[in-house]
């Protein structure tokens, strides 16, 4: 995948609840993918619906960023679900978003799992075919975007659905690609500076470089950036500018 | 509307909530149109698929049983929402229901409020207008199942909504149409008897008896009966078969 | 522990939530010791303040059933707590109960973990850990009642608190003390001649027998029954019934 | 009440809820009274525990901040509560906030209702009496804090409850001594000269001046402050900081 000369930006959005409010709307005027909460992590339907419409009118691919049903958590926590009830938890959310974006003249166009479930799947295989398979069952055309390098990807390709993977913008990585664990003091990157050049090497050679020097080819079509505080949204637009700067055109990865 | 010879019934279906069961999924073998729980005042995910799957297999119409977002309360105390939260919290409602009949292979061909929703839009005209406003901007064709008299009917008519009223199986009636206040004495019929007789009445004359005797011509199209008790699913079978051996066939209303 | 003639029976109440209703209420009429929801895997306050007041008005001892965040999974699921959080959550549960019982002239007696943290205690050392330094925190003079044999019985015994464990009326019982999975087909016993000759040797010899018919020698002090339905109610009775009968004392494991 | 030379502030902290964070505990290093949640409107319990340990530990008195169950909504919008079921969620409330309190080898010292159950019960008198005859219930010695001129202040006195009246400090009045409303344009004050000027006529004269010039004497012992927002905190210092200035003792209306 060296040489492509565009990418994808994917953000969180749609997480604020009610009263407490995150700047994360802003992030619709930078990135191409919107990850865009479905109420069981986070989002309240005003805010929700709000996302949807904003991302709908700045041309930006609405994903549905589906969760467990824990607010107080987050859906950071992992909660041992019954399989049965975590394919009904995804298609609800699914097909809340899906019918909010037809409010809004346009339809979820991907799928991200979120925090805790996100995390999961990357090696639980028993969740990883319950959100797979509802997200097969609700529309078997949507891709789902991923951890590059587990057990839901290759589940989900051996499905027929169309797994994307996604680079960390402000992580650093192992040598075997992997990221660093948030444990570790270098494991965050803070600098725009180095987070614009590792960017701009992924789209430009499908490369990233481990904190150790190494080289690692990924498959990665999207990067994930951040947008829950002033300062990440500010970080994001530095990158997106970087990139823009540098030739690269950032376009959802469901683009034609 | 006398001399007509079928009828709707509907229940409402899909109120359980995670280990708290109700056996009103057993309506659906007995009822034309099912208002099934969204998630907001009863219904978890999986509740709800399965509802609209064994709805769907049955042929009973599903209508969309929005509610306020109150669990605690079983969405039947008045919330004073702001209109914009409130069309909100309606259209994700309807979408979600929507989307999961889509993967039963049926749509929402309804639309029912819950308990302090339905009651406050009798009156209420600011609740009332974004409740049918939701509805109307989430699908014009939809119609709504309402009390009779009140003023959301007369609001989503204007909208050019299709307004459905309803009468109450086991409620007895004022004079001037209204119910019987539930702090009176014999405000709920319990007699099955009394009840097939109302309602047998109702599908063959288009009329209800008053408590004092007066007949009320009535629109309504549809028996609200109930199923959160075994004993009440038992009264709605005996009011279909007592219907159905004296002719009367019980279809949705919004059969051809 | 052979020769004991008294025994304590508990079982879990308050366990309604709103609109929700159980049966479990009635068990205060035959249980010495009731586990009260505190309102997070169940209970509204209404109904846990209904019945702290009535275990206070029958003398039966109010036991804080403490649970993980979640009513749409009955508690039941395991959810991956960080460790400070779940301190948090059970203290302002015991804080919850206590203050009700105090308002109710009582005080909460004892502790049990309710579906997923108490099965998840038992082998999970961080969250074991937690949950009985927040009930040391709360007060140190609280019993807690758990599955003999667990880490979390010897961890607070360790941290000085009095480690109460407790046998399973209705559950059959594997040679090793463990209970026979639930996956398997006779693990629950529905014959209420069984369930009393069982807990009747408990209450007289401090033994239980396997299935196998291997003999059990055990430290429970208190019998766990089920009030979840009225058939649970009734064999709860029965065995309460059949105890007195043959001269054991139904009362707490905190009567002097 | 002029001529006083002390006066309470009192801010709203703990609102914060899982990921969700305000700056709120800040306040706890201005005022002398802290509102803490209790978990219905906002308010995990790790953050209302650590805000209950912090105001311990500075020395600000613990207010139980009671609110309606409605986490989506804030806290701020109208619920008809049934008043049996007030009663239950205030009295658990206070049960909750009041044993982590004791955790933190302190107690409540004082309740303020929230939001909409604050402005409800100054004319609602079903609500008034359910939510003072709660509080009167848990611990009749307990302050309220309360608007001035409703009808729960007048209730509470005439239950033998200590009422204590506040003022706003960055709100402007009518004539008539009540707020101005939000819809108003000067309703809110923004400059910290003419909140500081206003408030020290508080604690000086016990008076207030309306928009109109109109002098208000009032019996207000306590002034609302703010922490939602960083620049609320920085606004509440500099009310502090100007009434030490000028000799004003800052202290909790619980102190003897």
């Amino acid at each position: 995948m060296t040489g492509q000369r565009s990418i994808d930006l994917n953000s969180d959005v749609g997480e604020s609840f009610g009263n407490w409010r995150l700047p994360d709307e802003d992030m619709l005027g930078v990135v191409s993918s919107a990850n865009i909460a479905c109420g069981f992590h986070a989002g309240d339907p005003k805010t929700i619906l709000s996302s949807v419409r904003t991302a709908a009118a700045e041309g930006v691919a609405v994903g549905a960023h589906i969760g467990y049903r824990d607010l107080a958590g987050f859906g950071r926590r992992f909660i041992d679900y019954d399989p049965a009830e975590l394919v009904a938890d995804v298609l609800y959310q699914l097909a809340a978003l899906d019918g909010l974006a037809r409010t809004a003249g346009t339809r979820i166009s991907y799928v991200k799992p979120h925090g805790g479930m996100y995390n999961t799947i990357v090696t639980h295989e028993v969740q990883a075919r319950a959100v797979i398979d509802a997200i097969a069952e609700f529309d078997e055309t949507l891709p789902v975007l991923l951890l590059p390098g587990g057990y839901a990807l290759d589940y989900a390709r051996e499905q027929g659905l169309r797994g994307v993977a996604e680079a960390f913008a402000d992580r650093s990585y192992n040598p075997d690609g992997t990221l660093v664990s948030r444990r570790e003091p270098d494991a965050v990157l803070h600098e725009t500076s180095e987070v614009v050049e590792n960017m701009l090497r992924l789209a430009e050679e499908g490369a990233l470089i481990a904190r150790d020097g190494t080289r690692i080819e990924t498959e990665a079509e999207s990067i994930c950036t951040h947008g829950d505080t002033a300062g990440a949204v500010q970080m994001a637009r530095s990158v997106r500018e970087a990139l823009e700067g540098a030739g690269v055109e950032i376009r959802s990865f469901t683009a034609a």
